[in-house]
């Protein structure tokens, strides 16, 4: 169990602050568990009051004593009420921002409301997308934590074949693997940023049912267990000559990777393994290209052009009429961090130290699907690998 | 795997149409995935829009075909595109609304700034209490369907006893439990309403773990796997001689209920047992006092008193200092509901078909924590258990 060093909050506000001086924000408030974490190492419930000069304040209404011991800020306080927020601020000696930043992305609307009419007349402004992009630039500190993750993930993989029968339902083996990998440290939850969105492990799919498109904005959709989940693996029994597929999120000490390897249960049709190779070849693409300076578009438009020029056009990123316009996307302590390697994102660079997940994958409805994905870390030349486990085509 | 039945859906929004109607809201939209699993029985993305009058309409834009599958409504249509929401509506033939109902409680800030514009000049109002007053009233389906969840939850726990053993950490016991729950049925996903609130199948601890208090509103708290958690099990080994509390939610076709279970790995102190008597009679007071027509705060108020009197003020439902001021909670498709058995709620009745979990727990620093939780129904005459369990102090 790690507790975030104080340095590394340290350079995290101030990178915020840098920012907020750009933007114009005098102070911004964070309050969701995620940034709570990214800033402050915990998610003891409160606030996190950070003004463009100085140091921020963690003012906490539950638990106090416990985020004293797991945060490395300087200033921990009591939140003594939400309504005295303002009061309690101004007896510290901070005077109140005519402009507020506020994580407007997740923030539900009646939170809003009530710190709008605290701290009226300030302006409030919508700071998510400076969170997001600071967040996504991640320290050696923060990156070696995601190895550990890859080092989980890796002995989760080698230990998946030998869970694999014919006959057992899909959810019995996502069941086998997901208490491995509790026991080899995942820490249960993983959070996603957008609305809605909700993951469970990953997912884990034999056949036919990869193609099932879902709701979630994900290239394999899967039936689930009911319509109340609406995604994933469901109840359908593995059988002989099918894809079995694993995406799964490994999560460790507050941070993710994200990794999809395809095995074949005895023999695959041949269009499919053929499919898994080109996206092997997608995947050679990717740490082609990818680098610094590169756009985040840019790196989709020519990854899904090879795609297309490998005879995919209707297979890649999901079934035809419910094809995702991404490839990758940023992981963190999020799962849908920035960069998004996807359609339309031609302004964004790719910066170094950011990490993304790349996931190219093949869709044949009514045969199964069949892809890879690793994590990946943009480094001064190119990109690195953070998870590593074998991609060899394993006939099960 | 259930589909819900079409009659469900209408009488469901038939009740949220007459609560409408004494709010004037002329009509609503519901877009968070507990709110359309339950207006729509699917989770596809889109919008549910509700006039006031008339039939609702289910707009989808992810996954069409699979919402016409798992939604009984009359009317369900592609989405064109959230821009056009207003004049797809109109040109179906419904009239734009005056005011418009919106879940305040939970949807993000930006969303509803999406929504306030295309929908300018309607004034925006909080549909949330009216749509959680709905909710609270279980039909015979959904309760048929909770009864499930606690067949699956008394196997969980008969199956306990078997995976708990001195030099185990608790994390491994709760990785075994979850996977034999997975397997039993469980969907794996549970899901609150609040803000920043998750839940991961529920808590699993052995001795002095279960006092740590934690961020959540719960009674226990326990340190987790790391702070990005904060909560829940750890890799505490389990020792001889001490209380070990298993507090689960099951999840089965998306309903949830609740059920706490107290065991003794070999002799645990007096003390404890004690406690644990005395909180059973504090279950045996709410079976006298909870009927239709009886206020919340007053349950609360009077369970609370008994366990004053029995001598527990300082351990009752949390550690001093982190004592949480409600004894029980709504459960349903969340398992945050309505009604809430809590401080202040003195205006609020208890009415027939409400659904609740009840947990009197006493917490003891350098010990542990002892308790019962059963999820109840509330009849004509009185309540009635859904979960049943044995409830002897089971030593292992």
């Amino acid at each position: 169990m790690r507790i975030t060093p104080t340095t590394e909050l340290k350079n995290r506000f101030r990178v915020l602050q840098g920012r907020m001086q750009q933007l114009g924000v005098e102070a911004a408030i964070l309050v969701q568990n995620s940034d709570l974490f990214y800033f402050t190492g915990s998610i003891q419930q409160g606030v996190y009051y950070l003004p463009v000069e100085g140091e921020p304040v963690y003012l906490v209404r539950k638990d106090f004593g416990r985020a004293r011991m797991e945060s490395g800020l300087k200033n921990i306080l009591p939140l003594e009420s939400l309504r005295n927020l303002p009061d309690q601020l101004q007896s510290m000696g901070l005077s109140l921002p005519e402009t507020l930043g506020l994580e407007l992305d997740v923030l539900p609307v009646l939170h809003y409301q009530r710190l709008e009419k605290l701290f009226s007349p300030a302006v409030m402004q919508d700071i998510s997308p400076a969170v997001r992009s600071v967040r996504a630039i991640k320290s050696e500190y923060e990156i070696s934590i995601m190895k550990d993750c890859a080092l989980i993930m890796d002995r989760i993989f080698q230990h998946a074949p030998s869970v694999i029968a014919v006959g057992k339902t899909d959810i019995e083996v996502a069941a086998e693997l997901e208490c491995f990998a509790r026991k080899e440290g995942h820490q249960g939850l993983i959070r996603f940023r957008g609305f809605n969105s909700e993951v469970f492990f990953g997912q884990v799919f034999s056949g036919t049912d990869s193609a099932i498109p879902a709701y979630l904005d994900t290239p394999l959709g899967g039936l689930g267990p009911n319509p109340a989940v609406g995604q994933g693996a469901s109840y359908k029994k593995i059988a002989a000559d099918e894809p079995f597929i694993i995406d799964l999120i490994t999560a460790f000490d507050g941070y993710l990777v994200d990794q999809t390897r395809t095995m074949a249960v005895g023999k695959i049709p041949e269009r499919l393994s053929d499919a898994y190779f080109a996206m092997l070849k997608i995947q050679e693409k990717l740490f082609q290209i990818a680098r610094p300076g590169v756009s985040w578009g840019s790196v989709y438009e020519q990854c899904r052009q090879l795609a297309v020029e490998l005879g995919y056009q209707d297979h890649f990123m999901g079934p035809t009429g419910a094809q995702v316009s991404f490839i990758g996307h940023g992981v963190g302590i999020e799962v849908d961090e920035y960069p998004l390697i996807a359609r339309g994102f031609n302004d964004q660079l790719l910066e170094e130290n950011m990490t993304f997940a790349f996931e190219p994958k093949a869709v044949f409805p009514g045969l199964g699907a069949v892809g890879v994905e690793n994590t990946w870390r943009v480094s001064a030349e190119g990109i690195k690998r953070l998870t590593y486990s074998d991609e060899s085509l394993l006939e099960l």
